[in-house]
């Protein structure tokens, strides 16, 4: 069975790091499905999922590892395409990626107590999102 | 129902990226399939997948970062095992990962309209790569 | 079908590196599925799932990149909060992940022949790691 629903997310850009656990155990727990996998997948270019330990030092450290990885200020020939200043948001991207998979086993999704699902937002502008949570099992 | 294809990639290595969106689109289409998941995944481990804006701009800058953070010409452990000099490829591979899993509702992937499917060959010389596009729905 | 197992994983952590191939091998070939995907998910936000050849030289390459990236010594303000001293492995685990999603055909893993599925664990103690293997296919 497949059971299909998106998570409308609004972010602020500029490496925002938004928690989106709660949503996405809602989806399961309303899904019907009890034993099977969730793949998250965002649209977009400029974003990306991953899973943290959400708390204010982790996202300070990780968006200052980026920063120093793919700084906004750089040279980007991106950039130079579009005039649109976020080559920046587009490397990082490529290299977090846009899905993410998680089992679920009798209804629960098998994170970690410290563990949450978070959409990360390089993009040099605030934007609405939308996460695809694509449910296989039975 | 689980519908197993393959694609096949002709690359020039050496941080060569290469779109493969059509391809993975084609073999939703023809899969008999109208929602589900589409599992991504390279054998190899001096290749990857992800997603990109797939224009020159951003490969450039993607294929910058990846010559910053692992030099072709650096010093690798690698290299001295196998002589084969291809010790940056490798850890690119481990860093971005060899799959990618996306939902498809309707028939359609859930890309966004600027964003692609893109294998990655880090490896120092021309390969053939075989991709392989498990789906899985109903 | 869903067929769901946990492979348990001792690490001394500080970017220990484990092959647990062999094991995942052994739950599909145990599981009665033919075809189909398996997904691999660590609970945890200090250690990371990924591929690649597992080889001493790639081993100590991986190694090496991570603590030029993340280095255990760096001020993190993730250390300041709980005094942990894991800041490090916090980014680490947000840059590569927590799960893996690998196809099987005819009973096999799609993987290549110098490919090995790896645990990453960059916590600063040894630890049990819990990886789930969810298997879903016919």
């Amino acid at each position: 069975m497949v059971v299909n629903r998106q998570i409308r997310v609004a972010t602020r850009g500029n490496g925002d790091v938004i928690d989106i656990t709660q949503q996405v155990i809602g989806e399961v727990q309303t899904s019907g499905l009890v034993s099977g996998i969730a793949t998250l997948f965002v649209a977009g270019s400029t974003c990306a999922l991953t899973t943290m330990e959400f708390e204010p030092g982790v996202v300070y450290d990780l968006q200052h590892l980026l920063d120093q990885l793919a700084p906004p200020g750089a040279d980007y020939r991106h950039n130079l395409r579009w005039g649109d200043g976020n080559g920046h948001a587009h490397i990082r991207h490529a290299l977090l990626g846009p899905s993410l998979t998680i089992p679920f086993v009798e209804g629960r999704l098998t994170l970690g107590t410290w563990q949450q699902v978070v959409l990360l937002d390089f993009d040099n502008r605030a934007r609405s999102r939308a996460v695809v949570v694509q449910m296989l099992g039975e």
